[in-house]
């Protein structure tokens, strides 16, 4: 089972978490859309994050949904989010999933974190708990935790423990902080691998800035992988054209509350996923919103037709 | 098994949850507090509230945790928290506890709620999940929760739920939202329990506004015990005599982030549980602070002494 | 000097505050920027908002600047923002800026504000505050404000007060908030005003909803009232192109505290205005923020070629 | 007219600003309030605080309030809060206040703040603004400010700018953050002046933990005057004596919304100012609020009758 490390590149993925019209957990659809990611070219996955909705399930669905996916991909990458209020549940999930073959586990800073120093002090914790040897994402994505990290914090957070190898960039407006990071490890702390979040919104220019990736969940994911390589070869006006197609869309599913129902409307829409239901609270896409994505959906689509 | 009603009176101790030493649920522990509660006077419990570090116990804990206090207490009622972030686990606890023989369960509202309307709906949801059935809690605390909620929301979810008995009253002031709510109910609307929390710093105005009782958990709790009954019983100034000679520890006890502390620090100190340790993140108090606490006691069984 | 009211509609651009090198107030700056936005198909212009440096004037400088723009201004309603956090300053400067010839007033709610009833209440006073005879204009910004005003609320604040004629759209998400205004005036409700702010980043879908136009700062206000005017004359694809060529252009000004510095150095490099400063906190383009930009509007031109 | 220094000590009484029965500024009130502070034994005043309601007052108000307050104590220090939005409106308040005769001033951080880094830069900002002989009061006061600053950032801000040489301490809890900066001093840290806000509820403590005096404006200033001269004297037993008998009321004033109006209830019914209005939005004590108070004061005029 392959670990991430701070050389991970590529686009993993934010996997939704598929429920049948019931409810329930429906592992069928999840080994479908598991498929669909790897099909488009996905390097990773992640599962049980906030899109995941993660906080929705009991511990046994949780534990059965990151069995099955890290049970589908046994040669690839699936990093397991495993935020929780406390430390205990942090340490029993993260023990749970590495023995499943995770390639690591992502952690979000809570809420009440409110200055550097306690930051820190939270990834000391964190790493005591599950272990030195796990390797662990730090997701920064301050508009849904309530909590900004500076680069001096990250830098000291990411020379205190090793095992921190991959940040997850959310930080918005988060352009700067890219150029930061990677200016200090030009200046010689230890280097990190760089995910980028926030749907895609800013792929082209995060890659420029010194990105490695993507890891989020756009529901094209084929605009990710396009747009990373391209950037990755240098071709950047054709990135920003492929980037540019998918724009409307990635702009629209931004929108917080409504980016989840968008993504599981287009999945189950083209049958990679049974039902696009989501987890109560959350709702089901309007009619109307329905009938706006397809107009941005078929203009999309003349745009790569016009694009190849 | 007793369940809780809009009759409901007295003094329902929020009970903190004991850890052993090596920082595992100690169940014995849990044992000699809840019978401590009840010599002081208790008229029920309620266990898994944020003071009782719920959000840091695993599934099985809580459960572990529950069946213990409801077990010991066959004729006492026990609330239950159940706040979770999807209806899933709401439902699946308070089936769980109810199983057991709790009196009901109380729900805090996610901070994601921003409207009148979207907290009546989030209320409508939970009564749904759980059932119509189960007796539940209403749990009114701004500080923690960050969503307000008007005397007039209150009404109208009352109204729209008859399974609503009581109402956990910890707004911030919050002395004219009891008189606004015991108004309405004198022109009409159905008739609920208040039990008021915030470690009773209000506890004798509380009274006389129209609570029915306590439902905190300061760390004497025949503080509480002696107001209600005091106030209950017309002895106004007795009753402000007795929450005086309390004050000071009241007060130290209601800063954020210590107060938890203090109260096991007092009980763990009078032998009542075996450690006074708190899960991660939570911190135990410095010696300057148990200096404090200690003057502060020795005072306050001075004070006591003269009052007897 | 005209008025606004629930007729009004177009694009009211939300006008920038120069400064000089020097940080100065610059009028002479002030007078192109508004004939610039005049020249680009402006309906009316607001001035003093949030992204118009408001809260950093003195408020001799605020009155300067609404002297002189308003001054310019003779045939276009010019709408001035009052927000603040007494209701002595707001009706001290409403009656300046109404002397002055102001089209009406705009207020956003104050941060404590966190039921309905309390939301209801202010509006009530600031209505009172300022008199009933000027137009008001409800800002409903929760990304800002962190006020959330259900479409309930809107409707009862509506009715209760004639004066508030237009609403400043700007929730997020908000395409089915504008919605549910339009089927509550289909259902008899007044009539209001709706135009849409964020950046103009859901413009054709806010149009599609009801919306009457735009009232947003955008750097090309080209795009606002073309993508306004063609959605209008029911040219809806004509419409999308438009806003697709900008797009690009329109997320990467949507950064939060990097949307104003975009906006003043566009307006600088074009000489219409003599400099980009923006006054502390704040601050200009980086290099490398300086470089994307010119990368979008290279691209942006050469779409725009494309399509005329 | 003298200046603060990072040897100040004592009691510096947070004013209230009051208005007349029709909401305008009442300079006379302010006399006979100011000459009652005196009385009752004040090292100093603050005046234009949040509790003074400064955010109501026009810049002219505030400029005449604080003329009138410095014109009448020529010889004690009077600091003024100049926190604003921009860095334009705090220089030329803090301008104006020291050519009065101001003995410094006094800047609460931005709620914008929120890393280490952005907080030490702002005051940077502040110290270049209002120049570097300006004694400036850092208002340390998370609750209200949303604003955390760890014990090391307000080192480093301290080592920075000699001229901040007084913290008013608010944080809360902060008994550990008072023992933390002695501690940083004792290891060679530049000394500053700590006096501490929270309307004295943990006034004992904090001069035990190494406070030198208190901010803030409980209703009954003797209160803070005695227990800081006997806590500074060595006696502890006594100072907590005094502080007990006053608590009830400390308590019932840290109501947020209430405390204020309870402060104007309390000196307009002893006549020491002509009102007890509140600007709006602000909102006067209810009846009930008013028998609660009064229950409290006739309790603790008994208490200190028993003590004396």
């Amino acid at each position: 089972m392959p670990l991430i490390s701070s050389g991970s590149k590529g686009v993993f993925v934010i996997s939704a978490t598929p429920f049948t019209e019931s409810g329930a957990l429906d592992l069928a659809s999840a080994d479908s859309l598991t498929d669909h990611y790897v099909a488009k070219g996905a390097d990773g996955l992640t599962i049980l994050g906030m899109m995941g909705e993660a906080p929705k399930l009991t511990q046994a669905e949780s534990r059965a949904f990151a069995a099955r996916v890290i049970g589908r991909l046994p040669d690839l990458p699936v990093v397991v989010g495993v935020s929780a209020p406390g430390q205990a549940a942090i340490g029993e999930l993260s023990k749970a999933v590495m023995d499943m073959g995770a390639a690591g586990v992502m952690v979000a800073p809570p809420g009440s974190l409110s200055t550097n120093e306690s930051i820190e002090a939270y990834y000391a914790q964190v790493v005591e708990t599950i272990g030195p040897d796990v390797p662990l994402v730090l997701q920064d994505f301050p508009l849904a935790t309530n909590v900004a990290i500076s680069n001096g914090t990250l830098g000291r957070i990411f020379e205190a423990h090793p095992s921190i190898v991959m940040l997850k960039h959310e930080d918005w407006p988060g352009l700067s902080k890219i150029s930061a990071l990677r200016d200090a490890e030009a200046a010689g702390r230890r280097r990190t691998s760089i995910l980028c979040g926030n749907g895609g919104l800013f792929l082209p220019e995060e890659m420029a800035r010194g990105a490695d990736g993507a890891m989020t969940g756009f529901c094209f994911p084929e605009m990710m992988t396009d747009v990373v390589r391209l950037m990755t070869a240098g071709e950047t006006e054709r990135a920003h054209d492929v980037f540019e197609a998918y724009l409307p869309l990635v702009r629209y599913e931004q929108q917080p509350g409504v980016g989840l129902a968008v993504r599981k409307h287009v999945f189950a829409s083209q049958g990679i996923i049974a039902d696009a239901r989501i987890r109560s609270p959350g709702a089901p896409l309007s009619p109307q919103a329905v009938a706006e994505v397809e107009t941005i959906i078929r203009r999309q689509a003349a745009r790569l037709a016009h694009l190849s």
